[in-house]
């Protein structure tokens, strides 16, 4: 199943190029008040919100329907706790960024086993229609399309042979990045600088995560274009060595690491992401 | 206003060592259903609480009152989005840190300026109550004392000379670490590695945050002695630094870096981490 957040806080069935209102599924999510949850209530009750949207398209006849095309698509999980994100992890994205010293700062360039995985802000996600705003334009603003998975069930100390159980889903991510010397953390983490979308694709849909091909377009012309089965981490390898360190929730995100491609954007660029399987998103880019 | 959180979720009113229940107080927050803010309701509210707390105490008769000893403590903020953490931020743990292979681990120790704020995982929070599992019995786990400025009113590019009008109020932290190789948000992350606590001092309580004594020990040996004086950036140039690169928001928790004499912790040792007019909190360390 493939499921959107649109416009006011809809939710969408995409079927194709087009959408059908399923915002009456998440009825059956509990209303909390003050502490409220720390983890995402849609991801959670996932599998329950999926055979309500079922029950939905098969037996209410009044569904709206939209074209994909004309929705303002928001991140397809509102409330994700963290995001855990793979510096470099292809090995050809780690040869251009030892060559280019843009992309270093003199700051050592290790392989992910040694740097580890960093946090980027939850407050930095935003869906595809919002566009990015260049933070520091005083800085290189890049682009890095990653792949990204969900996670679904808590759990820590996964080994990486039962991890993809713990994976709801799946979909295109935007890994925004200033250049310049601090931690990742910080770098990566303006509002805006971690897009999700377009939509979300449930874990049952995907057979194979290890060969899926991904490309971006800057202003239609072809900057990133590689294949997960390169990655130095694969998805269940990631979630075994984050859950070694900390607990992963549902609503988690984990981004995998970008190719090789990696290079600036300017506002007025238009951005294309897209993964096999998972769509392709149309991302502006703005000024502040 | 010094509010606890304690024992299954409620809200206290700490008055010297005694509590008095006002749990009843956080009824005037309202009840969300999915997508849920991804800001903290009680701080966001936090003037409102207050008068009701105030409220509260001068009207009702039957409210409980209890020891601060003998209550479970809760972190005093549910629901931060992100907790923003300094790295060396006192000039004498900078130089013990050069000079320490086991804290530096051959990662180069630069200045705050240079190295940025870093994020810790939100999962990683606790009450003094909770203790600390040790996550990584294999590895280096030191304390790390700091005092946490919580943020009140959101922002971006706050300029230090308003950036105090951000902040709701303060408590004391302790920024947990696993010694290593890793970036500092994967090794700070652990479950439980940020302990927020005993409770908030609201911001009108605290005149002056720049000449704050600190106190760590271990088993009743003093570890780290030193006052917010000696900060490299303080509150204030924290947080503008920090808005420099994305929003900050009502229940963000600031964690202003630790001074020198940081050291090893093991299963067994019982850890006091004071700083004047925020109060004193206990914790244990506990074996995975």
């Amino acid at each position: 199943m493939q499921l959107c957040r649109f416009n006011d806080d809809r939710l969408g069935l995409v079927q194709g190029n087009d959408v059908i209102d399923v915002t009456a599924a998440i009825k059956i999510l509990p209303a909390y008040s003050y502490p409220l949850p720390t983890h995402d209530l849609l991801i959670a009750n996932l599998a329950a919100v999926c055979a309500e949207v079922r029950r939905l398209v098969s037996s209410e006849s009044g569904l709206a329907r939209h074209a994909l095309a004309d929705l303002k698509l928001l991140s397809p999980v509102a409330n994700p706790g963290k995001v855990v994100a793979a510096p470099v992890n292809y090995l050809k994205h780690l040869q251009e960024a030892r060559e280019d010293q843009a992309i270093h700062h003199k700051n050592e360039i290790g392989e992910i086993q040694r740097v580890g995985v960093f946090l980027k802000a939850t407050s930095s996600i935003e869906g595809a229609s919002a566009g990015i705003t260049i933070a520091r334009p005083d800085r290189r603003n890049d682009h890095e399309i990653e792949l990204v998975a969900v996670i679904g069930k808590a759990g820590r100390h996964i080994p990486a042979a039962n991890a993809l159980e713990h994976v709801a889903g799946y979909c295109v991510g935007l890994d925004m990045t200033v250049r310049g010397p601090e931690e990742r953390s910080m770098r990566k983490s303006p509002d805006g600088y971690t897009v999700l979308g377009p939509y979300l694709t449930t874990a049952d849909e995907m057979t194979d995560v290890t060969h899926l091909d991904l490309l971006l377009t800057v202003n239609g012309e072809v900057r990133q274009r590689a294949n997960t089965r390169d990655l130095i981490m694969n998805v269940a390898a990631l979630i075994e060595f984050a859950s070694s360190f900390y607990t992963l929730h549902p609503g988690d995100i984990v981004m995998t690491g970008t190719p090789e491609g990696v290079s600036q954007v300017f506002p007025g660029d238009r951005l294309t992401a897209e993964i096999t399987g998972l769509g392709r998103m149309v991302v502006d880019i703005h000024s502040d």
